[in-house]
């Protein structure tokens, strides 16, 4: 990517709305705005700050759109160059004639996370602060929306950077020592230099712990409803979602097409997917519909096991139950109501639920019973911080591991222990340096950049 | 609703985009704006026609998202009224809490389509071009966005009121001729209102003419894929969406749930549902899919009806055929590469068309044929124009009854037909008159806006 063309792309969600955006930025954009928009005033001659009332047309002048057309001058704008934002009608079509019309004349479509790339280049924000635009925008619950905007505001990028300069600053007396013969340093050089690069690898062990919150936060869950059929998958599917989603019968084998949706539960977002019962079906069909419920079940993170109790508890029920982790695994015990007197539930690491669903009993303890499991280990109570993603967890985890490294250098005492110390906290130093941009790749934009949406 | 409170709402689409919009606009939208805002200069003391970098704060000033406020001044906005929009990130959690925050601070949550309301009572549009934009929202292609457009800019309500002002004057001159005795008036006085009748009924005529094309841009059709088990239904299904949405199988009723999904073709927006094949079935389930298939039938503008033409033509599908109206039906002899020797098609009225799915064979003369019976009296490639709305066509049709009725009471000669065909002018224009809103009621508006989003 070039980072002087004139990109444009749809900058407001895809559908239908009172009003969308074109986002048009880079070195051409008057030369386009200009022949794109017209009103009373150019594009060119407004100033930046301001809006033009007018009307978007084509090359031979007739109207695609009433618009507006906003003005931004660099660097006061998102990427730091010069930028328009042509304000149409909200439907899809519409703004897709606009954006048409802005590449015919001259701009060139924008990859995804473009603009904010070049928002990155320009020195607006860093990478970690450009990546908590893409985490505000992908926030499907409130507390993952003020833990991106805290990030969005530097207070992660804060840490890092104190974390970054602490390390350079031991690099920097590590290889001051390599100068001296040891007899020549005082004595209490080490321990102090051993003594601040352990406060160094507590930092980073902080950061790392806000992981298993951060991925909770930006993915989201999946939970998969399995059990053997006719137990009641798909009326609890349905009840989850307050709404007669899937066909529900009385019949064995109903579902076989998996079907999915979302929901919000105590600020998690969840993606909810229904299967066909697990059984040895002779049906093909069937098959197919079991062999996806359980490729599904492999990838959740919660799996929701019904059993049936209105029938005595089955070999097929535990052999099944045998293969879920209990941690992750909410076992519901359906048709309570008409127990089976000879009914027992023989797998104790379970510990299942009893419900109704067909009495409309038990579905909020089952609610419950998922937001406990998810919340394992992760305290949605405490007060909203910034979050590491997957990608600083990898860069934070190579950090790490050089930097017990160099610690081990320093205490073994060996003669190249000091030196070698050094090299691995500037090791270290690398690898922190990529988290928030101070050093980066193409590559490693390509990857960040890759998962935004277009139009950011 | 009052039109002096202060309304708000989301504007753009809901989903995930890299900006998005909340619109406030009424009297204390300068207070409210201040209060929500924060920025080197307060809103209420910007220029209209400006917009400030600032961001957006909850009660106790922390931040909710960075933001960009657009300045509206009375009358320059869409309403008519002082407006302003902010602009926060895409996502829908943090426009939400935007949106919260500005009814916390004292606005009112938007009814749908209120924004244009308002501009339609400050006289910044008439009715039929507030709908247009709700059309344009809604086009789903091309041309029904053309034609929203040309509607948006006045073409539609200029034939409207053209028709108006010729009614005026026909009603004017035929109560004017009251005044005479007949013997007072030159022979030619009747004779030529009649003509001027004519031709408004013409032109009312014309208008109605456009509302075939205008129903299938606007609404599009809808296409149900009927017929036996395995006659290749969800292979059509999959093949004309391009991937693989439903289970196929080799085994009849495979498919149960309606599975639903949209497709522009030809500039025609489609939804194709796949159903239940129909038979006697057994399983409860699969009657309970068929019963679906046969409800989703009633309601489509377009049956596909496959025959297995690997298998003797059968007395079922016969029967099947026989309920369905051939102008509206394409079938489909799939599996024609194995045709059965015995296979004869019995139903003449139906063209059918040969097609071996599972080869990729007959797919585009399947699409070629739904295209060409959607197009049956419409010319979709005539040069785009407005077109009337299913509300414009009841309208239009009460004005036309009525000038025919005055038409007659005119020729008839009776004593008070003069009289009487005045009144009957008189009824016509306020039918028309509701169109444009030159005469308009709550309940009128509450009809065309309802179908609004909300924030336009």
């Amino acid at each position: 990517m070039s980072t002087t063309d004139t990109i444009a792309a749809i900058a407001t969600p895809p559908g239908e709305g009172g009003v969308g955006i074109v986002r048009v930025s880079g070195s051409n954009v008057w030369k386009i705005a200009d022949e794109v928009f017209q009103s009373l005033e150019t594009p060119s001659a407004a100033s930046g700050g301001t809006f033009l009332h007018g009307k978007v047309v084509d090359v031979s002048g007739t109207e695609i759109d009433e618009a507006l057309c906003l003005i931004f001058r660099a660097p006061r704008s998102y990427t730091g160059e010069d930028t328009v934002e042509i304000q149409g009608h909200g439907g899809a079509v519409v703004l897709k004639k606009i954006l048409r019309r802005c590449l015919e004349a001259g701009a060139r479509m924008a990859e995804p996370g473009e603009f904010t790339q070049r928002a990155f280049l320009n020195g607006k924000m860093d990478l970690v602060q450009a990546e908590a635009v893409a985490d505000l925008i992908h926030a499907r619950s409130d507390r993952a929306a003020k833990a991106a905007l805290e990030q969005l505001e530097g207070s992660l990028s804060g840490q890092f950077n104190t974390l970054y300069d602490q390390l350079v600053d031991i690099a920097a007396d590590l290889e001051t020592t390599l100068d001296f013969v040891e007899d020549e340093l005082p004595d209490s050089v080490f321990p102090t230099l051993e003594k601040k690069l352990d406060q160094s690898v507590r930092a980073l062990e902080a950061l790392l712990s806000t992981w298993d919150e951060g991925c909770l936060l930006r993915e989201g869950a999946r939970v998969v409803i399995m059990g053997r059929p006719n137990a009641g998958k798909s009326t609890l599917f349905n009840a989850l979602l307050g709404h007669d989603r899937a066909i529900v019968t009385q019949f064995a084998g109903t579902t076989r097409d998996v079907i999915e949706e979302g929901l919000v539960l105590d600020g998690i977002p969840l993606r909810i997917l229904d299967t066909a019962g697990l059984r040895e079906a002779e049906c093909e069909i069937e098959r197919e519909g079991i062999r996806r419920a359980r490729e599904h079940a492999g990838t959740a993170d919660i799996a929701i096991y019904l059993v049936d109790c209105s029938l005595p508890f089955s070999v097929e029920d535990a052999e099944h139950l045998e293969k879920l982790d209990p941690a992750r695994s909410v076992v519901v015990l359906n048709k309570s109501d008409s127990r089976n007197p000879d009914f027992q539930f023989l797998m104790s690491s379970f510990h299942p639920l009893e419900t109704s669903l067909l009495n409309d009993r038990g579905i909020a303890e089952v609610k419950t019973a998922i937001a406990t499991k998810l919340e394992t280990g992760v305290d949605l109570r405490a007060p909203v911080h910034a979050v590491i993603s997957e990608r600083h967890r990898n860069l934070l985890e190579l950090s790490h591991a050089e930097l017990v490294r160099a610690r081990e250098q320093l205490t073994g005492l060996e003669d190249e222990g000091v030196a070698l110390a050094a090299e691995h906290v500037r090791s270290a130093l690398e690898n922190l340096g990529q988290v928030t941009g101070r050093i980066y790749h193409d590559e490693l934009l390509d990857n960040i950049f890759s998962r935004f949406c277009i139009g950011k």
